[in-house]
This record gives structure tokens, C-alpha cells and sequence, in this order.
């Protein structure tokens, strides 16, 4: 049996928490001689600030390039509000992005039946819902330069960022959203704002093109990002996959999270590009959550989103398909006995730990 | 009494429709001597390009500039979508917007109690949604230079936007904003992305100065967007006041007006700086939806966002609090007696066309 490396960084707030749930995990996928998995830790985020006064150390990069999957908690917390914004604590996620070329961002946004009634919309609206975000990770105005602060005198300061976006850039992340929306329901949706923005008419070009030479089997549509938000509110369940750019990205995949109602269940993957000679992709899995440092070391995070990342990795990063289908199962389950942490627990149901969840999960496997 | 300069631009689609249902309130103000308006008309948009290959005529523009108002319908349609990116519908619109210098967009989102039921959200959560979300218009990224497509050889094309705002941009929204939360629940929540973008960071310091130094009678919160995205679908109702970047306004104004299930009954306002000398500013009005060309010319339109953004006029631009505050009741009046337009039309309740709900909404008042 193949040892796969894993870095695990658990970050800030609740990171350590869900995270050691994901540890439970692996120990015991390891003592069972299901999968062999060496594990390694690292600081990001405030908590490598604290050590090292950077968000994540040269050191820790340097195990991140090495390792086959990085697991990843959540960084932030009002703590570290003020430190300068070169160290903030999400300088160290972004870096690993980067740095590691990690440009397709997967996010299911999926309705559990059992918490269909904890959304915001009515039952209807959400029961049954299966989407797939492809948010591009490395690119547009995350990365793109001039990104400056500055002084004109007079009390006057001027900010700028700016949009990048390059052919092969768009051409790469349309191929991630066919590929999978090939094994779903066969459709996507493109959304940009080519009304306003040069960067909304190269992607939907971009976009077209790759669909009318390599992908003309699956159901190409384009809307514009800001009524695509709408129709995301309105009628989730038109959609299979979504596929946009790194800050639309960022907005529409929080808001179809919030429309299942749960946030605290919601796993993402980062994924490269696949290397021609070792058939391997650097991958990053992290859960849609924050750092919640309001509710930081009291066992009352829900470790869902963070062990079903861990399932992504297996997925994605390890070919450990139907382990990772397991997993679901799982959590599906112990969703339906009724075991719920506070963030999602409703009248009729029980309560869980942080802790009693992850093991509620581990024994169903 | 004095006369009032209005410059009626009804667009394409259904921007002609709803906006007779305007004309035809206007000429009763004016006969019952309730008001004085003089009204011209414009093209803008597709019709603009239709006439002369422009979004919008220089003659137009001028009437733009002279009037004491523009009451906008709507823009666009699939018959433009090849034509060239300068003329585009759109372009017509943010000109106007640009040039007239109307820098401050405000945008209600109100539930009418009559159609909580129509939103894709629990009844609890929307019921009795009143926000006013105030939008930065004239800058960031829609206006941003360079905004370029530059082709590199080898098929690769780079496109580039560039979001840029000055203190001085910063403060003037925020003084919108921190006034109407006065007159209204006395709390602004700002959202930008200080995490990611340099204007984040300026945005947030800017605004947290004006209110240190001008308002500190008004409570005022910090959101990432992303997350205030997030909490505009889960708990609307905790905001009164929201402010925001162009771009961020677009996406986050759109999601809330889905969220009170009313789209089609939501007005705007956009407005210049007031004049040192003369008091006055210059202002726009135009309905949130769009120009819907599938029902265009039928007369299914619902004509109340059109005549609810004329009512804002009334209430910004010609100092008829009163009036307006009439014309508001006379919609709700007329929601509440059961009478809808296709689009709002559920079980138990009575059709109207376009023009039948204009002549009910004047026969209230
Ligand atoms: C933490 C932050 C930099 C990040 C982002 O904006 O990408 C987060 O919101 C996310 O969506 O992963
Ligand atoms: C038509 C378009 C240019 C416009 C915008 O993006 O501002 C519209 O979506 C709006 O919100 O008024």
C-alpha cells in the first residue's frame, strides 16, 4: 500500500479543534490498514504570526511543496486585526494558493435532506440541492498588479487593485468545470460581467470557444454574475455547474453555502494543474467555514465541513473513491440519527461535541 | 408653483411600457395642479443604437444635463449582444451615470407585506425587510483605467480592469449613507474585502474616520463582503444601512432585491454632489429589474419599481416627501386590494396588465 504525506495546518479559532477530528480519522484509517497516511503539522495564520511573525514560515512552505495534500483548518480572528497587512493571517492561505499553483477551487454546495429545514429558504427552494462552485483560485484581482495604497498628499490617499485574467487561465479552469460537470448532470453556467468589465468578455470568449472545440457534448449557459446571484436566491436547483472567477467566485460559492443551510458541513478542494510526468496535482482541502474564534475551544464546532474536506482529499488527491463515498455516508447518517452540533441543532434532535460528532462519524465507518 | 424639467429615457424592452404608466401619472399631477412637469423624452440603449449607432445621442446627453431629473427605464436585449463593446446598451447607462457625476445609488429593498410569500425565503425571515443599500456608482471598477484586452501572440489574450478609489470617493458615499441611517435605524454596516483588496483596506479606514470625526451618533459595522453576502441570505433583517463599492453594490443590491421576492416593484435613485451655489443635484431614477425583452410589448410588465423610482424622484429631487409617501401608500394599497401583474401573481389574487395596475395605482391616489 502506497504512504501518501499529508500537511496538516490547522490554523486559527477552531481549526485545532475540527481538525484533530480529521486526526481521529487518519489514526484510525491508519490502525485498521485501510489507507496509510504520515502526517506532518504546520502553522498558518495568526498562530504562526504568533510563533514567527509571518503567516506561514519558509519552513512550513517548504513542507507544503512536499507533502501529496494539504489539510487545512481556518485562519483569522480579531486579534490579529491590526498586525500589518503583509503577515494578516489570510496572507498565509493565500501564499499557499499561489505559490503552490492551486487554481481550481471546488465547492459542493449541497442540501443534507436531514438539515433542509435549517436554510433561510423555504424547504422547496433547497431540498435535493447538488451544486458544484469552480471558483478560479490563483488569478484576477487577488493577485493582479498594481495592488497599492497611495498618499497623494492633502489627506487624499488612492487605493488600487487590479483584474488580470489571461487566456490559458480561463481555458484551464473551463476545463475543471466540463470535466466535472460531465460526471454530473452535464451542465454549466458561466458567470462574469461582460456588461461592465474587459476581463467578463475575454472569460465569456474564453469560455465558448473551449466548449465549441473540446466540450460541445455538455449544456454551456452565461449569466451575468450579479443576476446569476439572483437566480442562486431564487431557484438554486437550475443549476449543476457553476464556473466563475476568483473574487464572483468568492461571493456566489459563500451564498450558495448559506442557501443549504449548512455552512458548518461545506468542504472545498484546491487543486493544480496535473504534472505531465508524475500524473500528480498539488491539492489544498479546506471547509467553506471561518475560524469562528467566538466559539474557539469551547467543543462546540461542528467538524463536519473539516472531515468531509478530508474526504475531498481522498477523492481528489488519492483516487480513494469509494472510501471517500464512505465518508458521506457517514456523516449522511449520523445527520439522520438526529446527532447535531449547536450550529445546527434544531428541536427533536441531539446534541453533540465537537468531539462526540467526530466519533459518531468514525464509528458508522 | 414651480415647473419641474424631467428627461424621460424609456430605453428598450419593457423600459417603454412601464414608463407610460410614469407619463400617465404625470399628466394627471399635472392636471389636478398638484405639481408642474415638463417632460422631455430620449433614447438610450439598444433604441439609442437603433437610431444612431450610439448608446446614447450627444443631443441626449445634452437634455441629460439640463434637466432637473432623469426618470430611466431599462437597457439592453439579445438583438445588441454583438454589437460593438463602446455602444453596447449598457454603455449608454453608465455614461449617464459617469458624466452626470452620479456618484450615489440607493437602493431600497422592502418586503411588501402582500407578497412576503413570493420570496424564495421563510416569511419569517423577509417579513417587514426594509434595508437601504447604498451603492458607490462613479468609481472602482467600472470605470477604472486601464480596462484593456491586449492580444500576446500564441492565442493568448490578457485582459485587465482596475478598481481605484480616492479618500475623498470614500467619504462622500459614507456621508450618504451615515445621513439616511439618521433618518432611519441609525446603524451602517460597511462591507468591502480588506482581507484581499487595497481598496478594502482604504474603504474601511476612510470610512471609519468620517464616522469618528462627523457621525459617531450612528452605529457603524464592518463586513467582509463575502460574508455580508452570507448574512444578507440568512438574517436580512439585522441590517438597516448598508454601503458599499460599485462592483460589490451591483452583486450584493441584486441578491437583496431577490431576497424580498418584490424584484419587480424596486426603485433606485442615483445621485450627483449638491451644488454650493444653486443647491440642486443632479439625479437618476430607474427600476432594479431589467429590461425583460421576453415579455417586452405585451403587456405583462409590472410598471411599479418604474413608478415607485419616480416617486424617489419626487421625494429626492423635488423635495415631495409628502407626495411621494403617497404614492407609496397608493402601491400598497393596491397590492393589499389583491390586484398583480403576471409576475407577482399567485392563487386568490386578481391580473392586471401593465396599464390596468398604472390607472389602479392613480385611481388610489
Ligand atoms: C480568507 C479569505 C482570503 C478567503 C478568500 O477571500 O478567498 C475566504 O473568504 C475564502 O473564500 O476562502
Ligand atoms: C446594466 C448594468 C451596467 C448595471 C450595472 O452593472 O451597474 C446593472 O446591473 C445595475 O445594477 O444597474
Amino acid at each position: 500500500m502506497a504512504t501518501h504525506k499529508l500537511l496538516l495546518l490547522p490554523g486559527d479559532g477552531i481549526g485545532p479543534e475540527v481538525m484533530g477530528e480529521v486526526q481521529r480519522l487518519i489514526d484510525w484509517l491508519n490502525a485498521a490498514g485501510i489507507a496509510s497516511f504520515e502526517t506532518e503539522q504546520g502553522l498558518v495564520g495568526g498562530s504562526a504570526y504568533d510563533a514567527h511573525k509571518v503567516s506561514i514560515s519558509e519552513g512550513d512552505m517548504d513542507k507544503a511543496k512536499a507533502a501529496d495534500a494539504i489539510i487545512f483548518g481556518a485562519v483569522g480572528g480579531p486579534k490579529w486585526d491590526s498586525v500589518p497587512y503583509e503577515v494578516r493571517p489570510e496572507a498565509g492561505l493565500l501564499r499557499l494558493r499561489k505559490d503552490l499553483g492551486l487554481f481550481a477551487n471546488l465547492r459542493p454546495a449541497v442540501c443534507y435532506p436531514a438539515l433542509a429545514d435549517a436554510s433561510s429558504l423555504k424547504r422547496e427552494a433547497v431540498e435535493g440541492l447538488d451544486i458544484m462552485i469552480v471558483r478560479e483560485l490563483t488569478g484576477g484581482v487577488y493577485f493582479g498588479e498594481p495592488k497599492t495604497i497611495t498618499d497623494l498628499g492633502n489627506g487624499q490617499k488612492r487605493a488600487i487593485d487590479t483584474q488580470v485574467y489571461d487566456t490559458y487561465e480561463i481555458e484551464r479552469i473551463g476545463r475543471v468545470a466540463f470535466d466535472l460537470a460531465r460526471k454530473r448532470r452535464n451542465k454549466v453556467t458561466s458567470m462574469e460581467k461582460r456588461n461592465v468589465m474587459k476581463s467578463g468578455v475575454l472569460w465569456n470568449e474564453v469560455m465558448t470557444a473551449v466548449h465549441a472545440r473540446e466540450y460541445n457534448d455538455v449544456t454551456l449557459e452565461h449569466q451575468l454574475a450579479d443576476s446569476g446571484g439572483m437566480m442562486l436566491v431564487k431557484a438554486p436547483k437550475q443549476f449543476d455547474v457553476i464556473v466563475t472567477d476568483n473574487l464572483f467566485g468568492d461571493m456566489l460559492s459563500d451564498i450558495a453555502a448559506m442557501l443549504t443551510g449548512s455552512l458548518g458541513m461545506l468542504p472545498s478542494a484546491s487543486l493544480g494543474e496535473v504534472d505531465a510526468k508524475t500524473k500528480k496535482r498539488r491539492s489544498l482541502f479546506e471547509p467553506v467555514h471561518g475560524s469562528a474564534p467566538d466559539i474557539a475551544g469551547k467543543g462546540l464546532a461542528n467538524p463536519i465541513a473539516m472531515i468531509s474536506s478530508f474526504g475531498m482529499a481522498l477523492r481528489y488527491s488519492f483516487d480513494m473513491g469509494a472510501l471517500a463515498d464512505k465518508v458521506d455516508a457517514a456523516i449522511a447518517a449520523v445527520l439522520a440519527s438526529g446527532l447535531r452540533t449547536a450550529d445546527i441543532k434544531s428541536e427533536g434532535t441531539t446534541a453533540a461535541s465537537t468531539t462526540q460528532m467526530g466519533e459518531a462519524i468514525l464509528k458508522e465507518l
